[in-house]
Parts: C-alpha cells; structure tokens; sequence
C-alpha cells in the first residue's frame, strides 16, 4: 500500500478554502492511508433536530468531507476534485453526541474515483452503521 | 387533482421545528399544489464556494426541503415524515445567483413517498438542470 | 434543437452487438430526438415475475437501453459509450402487457452522460410511473 | 449472532418461483450467515458482452439474488420481499469467468432492510471490487 498522497495538514488546509461549512467544525482525522480513512465529528448542539438526534445535512456533509479525504489520499493535493454524485441512506436515528465516519475507496479510476462511508453514532450502539453514503468525485484529468 | 394537504403557512412552521438550517433561508414557496411545487432560495454569500458557484450542501438542504413541502401536500402537516435515501447528482456549476428547485412526486405510497427535485441557477440559464436529486421519505402508518 | 446524432437502424446495429439480450426483445422506437425518446417493449409471458408483474431485471434492461438510445443521439454512434451508474427505484407493481421508457438527458458533458428514465405499464393506468431510474454513461473522450 | 432464518435450500426454492431468470443459472451458495452471506455465479458465455466482459444486467440480477438471499436470512422465508430500490455503480470490467457477490446487511427494520453487494471476478484480481450494489428490500408486515 503506498503511502497517502495528502498529508491530514494539507488536507484541512484545502477544506478551510473548499468546505468552509464544515471547516469549523473541528473535525478530528483519526487515521488516514492510501484510499481510507477514518474521522470523528465532536458533537455540537447545532447538529441536533427535533427528536434529539443528529440532522441529515451534518451526516452529509461529514460524508462528504471523509470521501473528498480519501479521494485526495490518492490523487494528492487536488482543490479541483468536485463531487459529482453522493446518495445518502438514512438507517438509523444517531444519538447525541460524537459521531465517527469511515471511508474506502472502491475504485480509483483516472477521472473518477468511487467509494463509500460508514456512520457511526459513539454515543448510541458505536457499531451500527447509522448512515450509508457512497459518492463519486471527479477529478481534473491533469492531477494523474 | 386534490387540494394539497399541507398550507404555505403550515408547512414553514413545521419547518422552523424540523429543519431549523433552513428555515432562517427565507426560502419563497412559489407554487404549492397536491404532489409538487417550486422554491426559490434568494442568494446569500454564504451559500458560495470557491469558483463562485452555489456549495452542494446548500442544493442538499434545498432539495429536501422541497421535497418534504411536495409530501406533506400529500400526506397532510406530519412532522415525523423522515428523508430515509437521498441521491443527488451535481451535473453543472450554478452560477451565483438565485436558484430554484422544482420537485414532484412520483410515488405516494402508505409508508413511502419518492419523488425527484430538479434544481435551476436563475442568473445562468434557467433552464438548465445543475443538479438532479431523487429521495424517498418514510411517513408514519397513523398519518394516512 | 438539433438532429439526433445516431438514427434508429444505426442504433439498433450497435444493439445487436452492445446488448444482445435486449436485441431480440423487438423493442419499438416511438420516437428519437436529441437528448430524448420513447421506447416500447412489446408484451412476453417471460418478461413476468410471479403476481404477474413484469421483473425488475427487464425493467432495468429496458431502462438502460433507453438511455444507451439517449447518449448515442448526443454523442453518435459509439458503442464503447458504458453505464457507470444505474439506479433503480420499483414503484409500482407494473400490470402485465407492453411497457413504455421515456427516457431524457439531463447533463450531455464531455466525458459524462446523465439521464433519467421513466417507465410505464400501458395495459395499467399509462400515466403512472412504476420505475423510476436515473444513470450515467461514461464516453470516450475521442468520441466528442 | 443468531442463524440464519432460512436454509440454503428454502432459499433456492423460492428462488426457483420468483427469480426464475437466476435460478437456472446454478448460483452455487458459498456461506450463509444472519444478514450476509457469498455467492458465486459459474462462468457461462451467455453472460459475456462485448469486449470480453461480463454483463452490467449479469451483475444486476447477481447482486439482486444475493441481497434476497441476506433479506431472507433475517426475515425467514418470505417470497414477498420485493426490492425497492437497486443501486449499481460499475467500476472495473470484470474479466470472463466466475464471479463472486458478498452480500450485507447494513439496516434491517420492520418494513425495510437495506445492505450492499460488492462483486468480484476471480480470473481477474479476485479482491478488486468490480461493482458495488445497495439495495433496499420492502418486506411485508407480517412476517416480523
């Protein structure tokens, strides 16, 4: 396995520029190897909806930046790497509180990279996937 | 055609409780009839990514409040109805600008409703789809 | 709007080849335009599934080949044009006879192709939706 | 882990009634466990398509088996299971010979159980993930 192409540095330093929502939010980088990777979102009460749970949006976004991670851990760093699809199942109500989003790339192509992301809800049962996106990214063809 | 179940008024109050992101955007309903209608969310810096186009979580959110309005116009003011997939394809850059996500439904079933929301850049070409979404909400069994 | 960059006969040649599990179905081209069409799927008792529903699996057949229809009449006759996503969503049980695709692209891009298909059972009501797919192709760049 | 509430060969016979396109084609069943499991579908060259490759709808009606399979394994042998959505991304060409789908359950509620396919093709690199399925299953009431 080589070595991820993205140091969690230079990582953060593009996602303060091209995800600014989520640039704020503290997110902290587990781990992170060549096409995977795993992040923990620290539970703010402004992720919360009605029903004391965390809301969709946060759970896609979170998703978002995981699978742009893991994207850039192979084709290094790359601003340009935009999100062309993202399908989001929503299989579990997450308790309050922090939650943990792992990532895999599945394929790696030259202008498309797939994968897909596990949510998990620390606070509740922390090995039921609460939520399961997979997401393509496009990726500028200069970068390979 | 009925009547739609759900007012205006009705459902931005429901709203303000269940996705509470999106209810200080000061989305305009334009039309609300039974099973679909059209939104317009007025442009905000905040709203912009790099390179100047609308951010795709911004076009997340939109959607599936659009698509929520589109099922309480069939099922009545239910706030448990719950987004449980949600698969958007982000296919142009929208211009900064004003935007509008048309949404109808294609399914009311008893327990599932699904329906699709096409979303349009008004200061670009307004009639060109930048990002298509498809979603499925779980209503209660007690609402129908 | 311009001509369809693939006629019918062209079309149905590369069938033959691309996908000859559908050739032999007599599929009937309705009408071919630019970026849309209409396909029908003319009735046989193997295309059903028990309860006397036409099966998924010839549904999303038909669907893909409506969409292979679609790209071809934008990008012309190139047969290495290959699905790279296809999602599916059953929505009513389609009542057993002929069934129609109506297909449409909605982002015609250099490299990527997307579009979505509606299909309808016309022995039933012929107005209800009963699958709902959206898809993308993915095309050669020396084809553009 | 509890075992699983259907036996191989419960399985395969309702198979042989609702999935008869499938059921001819010798799936062999590799293990079954409570909400997931392995298959592998024997090489025939019907399933070729040009290029040398195994078929996208081969692939399709592969992942849709085995998802059945996981579905049952939790819900007992119900033949009224019926999917409700399918998602394909194809992501490498499969190379002709045997293939394999491991199957999992990610969600199994009341009304729906989801979970996702991940195919393999062992004259190729039998661990690079040819195409990644999720699906939803709608199960009757009853049956839980």
């Amino acid at each position: 396995m080589p070595a991820p192409k993205v140091t969690t540095a230079e990582f953060l330093d593009i996602v303060k520029v091209g995800l600014p929502q989520v640039a704020d939010w503290d997110v902290e980088i587990e781990s992170l190897e060549f096409g995977k990777g795993s992040v923990i979102l620290p539970y703010q009460q402004k992720f919360l909806r009605p029903g004391g749970t965390i809301s969709g949006p946060t759970m896609m976004a979170l998703g978002d930046f995981a699978l742009y991670m893991a994207v850039l851990s192979i084709v290094g760093p790359e601003p340009m790497a935009v999100t062309t699809s993202l399908n989001t199942n929503f299989l579990n109500f997450p308790t309050a509180g922090d939650i943990r989003a792992k990532v895999r790339v599945l394929k790696a192509g030259r202008r498309l990279v797939y994968g897909d992301v596990e949510i998990f809800a620390l606070a509740g049962d922390p090995d039921l996937c609460v939520t399961h996106i997979t997401g393509t990214y496009s990726v500028p063809a200069k970068t390979r």
